[in-house]
């Protein structure tokens, strides 16, 4: 499918744009949109891109009543040369392809998905934020739309891709968040749709962030669902733990999102010669590690704040303070390489980026 | 609060009513809708009567990301006196709130639910289909609509009840149908949402319908994600499994939804002395019992069709025909009962219906 085949329609009544020192997160939203129709029996058809503006549906939509519904998010960034940047949007659409296929939705053309995409920030190019830690934050999702009461995988459904300037994570430089591990509540087990970024495991968490808000903690860090035992992630982020000098992430088990900056983390940490494993990790070793001081660092990671440090974890009782609460030196580093290579100071030597 | 607070906009504008016998399942609606606003500070209000029509939402409305909606599902009769009755609702009301507070969506007053329900069954009651077997399908559901791509638990809600004329489920006779045992993919697990009624729960079992749709099943029946080894439940039913002379279900043990013709059959069973047990009962157990000639009935329970005789289940290689694939006496007499209830044949010595 070509480029040309996107059908553009400009808004005649363009918006104002947030002040850059008022930008917050996911509430404003550019001028346009992307969006596309399937219809069984016919495929995705119709791409085009059109003024931001409400979705009309029936209440019967199925979207509402049977969780058919994925999402992706990924952020286009202005560099210090005033070029367009976005940040990997292949593994996105490559994502969003395998939640599409956990769900039985049918297989975007990812292709066509990243020409939309481009041709959507070249359009709401000025919406890109340029202070230092700005982004354009971009949301691919697709929603079931087939008004029908019945279980099964809908007959149609809509792509759309909507975009919200976002303001810095960390205004005033990296502060390390509070986690606390949940014992009663689960986000997903393996069989499930854990690996998948579908709707329904975000409303899941609620409960457990829920139950970290009211201690006083920013997020969860989940346990897997069947020995209540290993790591799994933290609420919206992969996790890395720095023990006695290697950095260690729960390997991907089917029950746990592949994160693209958590890919990007272990290639950037292998390629500086810094030993990651990825692979089953218990809490109770990583209680052990802090008891005899080999726990050095612990760290998210995901596309909102590149890198949140992990400054205490709770487990139980124990309250375990990490790198006396300040950033670590592994986790600097990532943050650095990371946020340099998105800006444009640090050159790409991976091929992540794409200039438009 | 009271039933006058609810505001009746009646439509001027009536659709025709689909042939009885032309109905289907869950694709033509009523000339109304029940609908009520959530939102943060002021509480459920506005509770309101009005034409059946499209909603318009913002394509950043969080149910279409963050997959918060639960929902209900039951059954409007016309009796054959012609009364019309309504079955167990303030249970479903009741277990939408359970769903609620799993995913942390504010709770409902279930006696306004319950007021409003009355009102709109009896302002759409020349809706209800009247031949045998025949219903009004009854769809209550919360949505999250604060747009705001914001991962927390929403700050705006609507709650609605949508409803269907249903054709008979069975239309030529009782049907027995064929069930597979999924073994790679899991519905839920103990800690997760299993135990609410929520839209993610029905998005994660589709891939699973999806195999057994391939083999020629008509539904797939769910084993524990702990072990895979224990029975939960069907894709939109309980489960009960008759052994030798003692009919026995899965007990509630957070990752099954708690039926409410599950529960209604319990207590058909036990007031007719008939052995019932809820307990763990595992595939190897139902195979043994297959094996040695115990095993003499299956059934699934739920609002759409009471029950569903299970002629064949597989497992792995084994195809176990059960009762050569007729139903069963206590499968044959729960449906006569529970039917007979709804239709008004059969005294409710139970007090589940409402006569409205």
């Amino acid at each position: 499918m070509k480029m040309s085949e996107i059908k553009i329609e400009l808004t005649t009544n363009p918006k104002e744009k947030p002040a850059v020192d008022q930008l917050g997160f996911g509430q404003v939203f550019t001028d346009h949109m992307f969006i596309m129709d399937y219809t069984e029996g016919q495929g995705w058809h119709d791409p085009r891109i059109i003024p931001y503006q409400p979705l009309s549906l029936e209440p019967s939509s199925m979207v509402f009543h049977y969780g058919q519904s994925v999402f992706e998010g990924l952020k286009a960034y202005l560099t210090v040369n005033n070029e367009t940047l976005l940040f990997r949007p292949d593994r996105n659409f490559n994502r969003l392809n395998n939640s599409n296929d956990r769900l039985v939705i049918p297989a975007i053309d990812e292709e066509l998905a990243l020409e939309g995409l481009k041709k959507l920030v070249t359009i709401d190019r000025e919406w890109i934020p340029n202070a230092p830690g700005t982004s354009l934050y971009v949301r691919p999702f697709i929603i079931a739309t087939e008004p029908h009461l019945g279980v099964h995988p809908a007959k149609n459904y809509l792509f759309m891709i909507i975009m919200s300037p976002s303001g810095s994570y960390y205004k005033g430089g990296i502060n390390p968040v509070k986690i606390m591990v949940e014992q009663q509540f689960v986000r997903a087990v393996v069989g499930g749709t854990g690996e998948a970024k579908t709707g329904g495991n975000y409303a899941s968490a609620l409960k457990g962030q829920e139950i970290a808000d009211r201690e006083g903690y920013a997020q969860t860090l989940w346990l897997d669902g069947k020995e209540n035992r290993y790591i799994e992630e933290v609420g919206s982020m992969n996790i890395f733990f720095k023990i006695n000098g290697t950095v260690i992430t729960p390997a991907l088990n089917g029950s746990i999102l592949p994160g693209i900056t958590r890919d990007s983390m272990i290639q950037v940490l292998k390629s500086k010669n810094i030993p990651v494993e990825e692979r089953l990790i218990s809490i109770d070793e990583v209680v052990e590690a802090y008891q005899n001081g080999t726990l050095e660092e612990a760290f998210g990671t995901g596309t909102a704040a590149v890198i949140s440090p992990v400054g205490e974890l709770k487990w139980r009782d124990e309250k375990m303070i990490i790198n006396n609460g300040e950033i670590g030196e592994v986790s600097q580093m990532l943050y650095d390489t990371l946020t340099g290579i998105q800006n444009g100071t640090i050159e790409d030597t991976f091929g992540w980026t794409i200039k438009l």
